[in-house]
């Protein structure tokens, strides 16, 4: 028969079982968390049709996008979250509670140059909360807690929640007479870390005209320094001057005011004023979240408050706010930092019960099923085969547990419960077997995803 | 602004909130379900290479295949779970553990006709046992085990899992001289339950020539009548004759042996005779799965024993068995026969603290985050409006506890926890209120997916 060689298209991860596992938890760990905030939980398609994903239009995106027809149909497959919640909020607008509070993790596509550690194909994990005209502030002041429940939960200790407010930014950029550039600067300022101090000065004077008094201005303001508290009376000293920044101060005293009610530590949290990320539609509150010993990896989790969500399908305000984690690349990039706990069970069970001959077959299968009502995962090796090969299946699989069946356990009722990693044996009966082997894992089983 | 109508595909599900948390319920069981029988989760991708994704090409499957290009690629969505499968094992066959076996949900595509109940998009959710070489008869009779856990987890009492061996019919076939006509007599059996007896009959003798006698003793044998026990008595009958029927009445006598060491009733299980699934590569134990007041829906868990998973793409020989449940279709019919349990929670939330106004608003904050520490999946109202609005959003989102809390309760450090069923109110404590509410819930969290 002609061959075909099988391969998977670069720039789509396929993981081995082991890390899938891995992955597998990940992805728990985001439902739970995002539900316990009291997000729902959404799907929408993958396929949507191309004037409807694309309605906002241009940009770098519409290159990337994949986008085909089939029959008379235009479509193409969504590259966010976002644009398919703004129809989902807009066409469901009627049968929708507000303030809408949803989480949805999904695959999205963007055909971008493949490179390593790149993703055409890859899981975003968004939460947002929709108002219907309004929103109130305290719904950007609960965002933080969410990112520390959530990254707290995966295992993770050292990373940092950095705040802004967009508001402040284009206040100070009026103050300094600058509104009308303030998008340029904006964008600017948002390279800092990639470009530096001295070449985000020498564009704002060079290319966008920026006087050189207001660039030094401009360029001390982002720089202060100092904790949170610091920052917080460095900006009161400009209350007073315009009332966008006036109303961004406040904003963002509120949002530092309820961390420790929200179970924020401090140390978890900056307020950071050369975050502005780049996109136009943030309004409000912006954030970005690094990981302390990792800050070459850039932003794990961003987000920010925005006005108007659905403006290209209706004309409701639907002002928001949202985060959103880039599941695949920190996954991959978790991985490659070897961040990745080992002690996380990652075996296709937690049980194999072999089965030393076809007579003690029946009482094998039964072991297995009081096991599994017992809720340990398990298998039973089925295959003919010899002991050694049997054994070593449990070892290549990495199943921490070993029953083994022989004509004398079937007739006493016993199993010879092996402990994998130690070699250790003893003979139970199935009922003790899955006692033993559910207290014996219990750690393991409630191990987080990442080392602390 | 110009603005874009907001559609939704046809035959694209897209849930609203409610009834996508009995989705996840959905999701969620079949994932607990397969991962205790030791099946470990896959994800792959859902674009593939065409030429990979169409290795076998031909057949009503190609014409409804998403198939693209971008860039130079020749792409296609997948259309099962069970050729990705395939090019999974045959790709990564040395980093695997044989028997291999995985569990996989995932969206498929298909560009069907599109009519009331048939999805372009939907969830498969498939197991298989991959062996490498050879795969035991054991594993065939493990799989009623997981159709039943499975059901059973998801609430459903009344079905029955139905299972025949393509061996027997294969092997009764050669008995009658038809062997040459097996692929279409067993296509033709297979149209028993849409097209009745009669009609199978008249194509056996009309359209396939088969004689009348071997017709009048096709149809006899099919229609055997009587339960499992009586029908493995009256295949005994026939043993002697052919190799293949006597092999394929051991498997059946083996996977039918079991089911009490696995914990099936024989009230979910019947051998008939009848079932031949009309694809052409099983080759020994074949499942179907129908709900007993429901049998037009047709069956919701089928699969089989096959020979060679990937004979596309590599020369090993790789049998499996495998069982698909076709979820999008299945969870549309539950609904449309109100089959869904109405006691399942399907709010966003289990609890909305809702603050009488800013002064209360820390206090709300903070009972919100000891609600959260104990697992109560909880939200605050935060927004500036009349009570009356306040707590009529707790109403309208279905969230069974509001804890109000005004200034007397946050000097008191108490929150009226309010039953918004019975309307009940009484003040407690956070740590209280987290109490009574998990103590509450607990039956209904536990509420299975389908009323039983």
């Amino acid at each position: 028969m002609a061959r075909i060689k099988p391969h998977t298209l670069s720039g789509f991860m396929e993981l081995l079982p082991a890390d899938q596992q891995k992955m597998e938890r990940f992805m728990e760990t985001l439902r739970q968390s995002y539900a316990l905030y009291g997000f729902t939980p959404l799907d929408t398609p993958v396929i949507e049709a191309a004037d409807v994903l694309l309605a906002k239009g241009g940009g770098e995106t519409e290159k990337q996008i994949y986008r085909f027809e089939k029959g008379d149909s235009d479509l193409a497959l969504r590259f966010d979250l976002t644009v398919p919640l703004a129809k989902y909020v807009a066409l469901h607008y009627g049968e929708l509670t507000f303030p809408f509070r949803r989480f949805q993790i999904g695959k999205v596509y963007r055909g971008e140059r493949a490179q390593r550690g790149r993703f055409r194909e890859f899981y975003q994990a968004d939460i947002d909360v929709i108002g219907d005209g309004k929103l109130d502030i305290m719904n950007e002041a609960e965002i933080p807690a969410v990112i520390y429940r959530t990254f707290t939960a995966l295992g993770l200790e050292r990373f940092r929640i950095r705040v802004n407010n967009r508001k402040i930014l284009n206040g100070f950029f009026a103050m300094l007479g600058l509104s009308e550039r303030a998008g340029d600067v904006m964008r600017t300022i948002d390279k800092l870390d990639k470009i530096g101090a001295d070449k985000v000065r020498e564009t704002l004077t060079a290319e966008l005209g920026v006087p050189d008094g207001a660039a030094a201005e401009l360029m001390a303001f982002i720089a202060c320094p100092g904790g949170t508290d610091d920052k917080l009376a460095f900006l009161a000293g400009y209350r007073g001057r315009n009332e966008v920044f006036d109303a961004g101060l406040d904003e963002l005293s509120t949002v530092v005011g309820y961390l420790g009610a929200f179970g924020v530590p401090r140390e978890n949290f900056e307020v950071d004023l050369t975050i502005a990320r780049g996109l136009d539609y943030y309004t409000g509150t912006v954030y970005e979240t690094v990981l302390t010993d990792h800050p070459e990896i850039g932003s794990v989790c961003s987000g920010g408050r925005y006005d108007n969500l659905a403006e290209y399908y209706t004309d409701k305000a639907l002002p928001g706010v949202g985060i959103s984690i880039g599941v695949t690349r920190l996954f991959y990039v978790l991985q490659e930092q070897k961040m990745l706990s080992e002690a996380l069970l990652t075996a296709p069970a937690e049980a194999v019960v072999i089965p030393m001959d076809g007579e003690c077959m029946a009482f094998a299968v039964e072991t297995a099923t009081v096991l599994r009502a017992a809720g340990v995962r398990t298998q039973v090796y089925f295959e003919n085969k010899k002991f050694k090969q049997k054994i070593g299946y449990a070892d290549r699989a990495g199943i921490p547990f070993a029953l083994i069946i022989g004509g004398d356990e079937a007739a006493r009722g016993v199993a010879a419960v092996k402990d994998m990693v130690s070699g250790e044996q003893e003979s139970l009966t199935p009922a003790g077997a899955a006692e033993k082997i559910t207290a014996a894992l219990a750690a393991r089983r409630a191990t987080r995803l990442i080392r602390g």
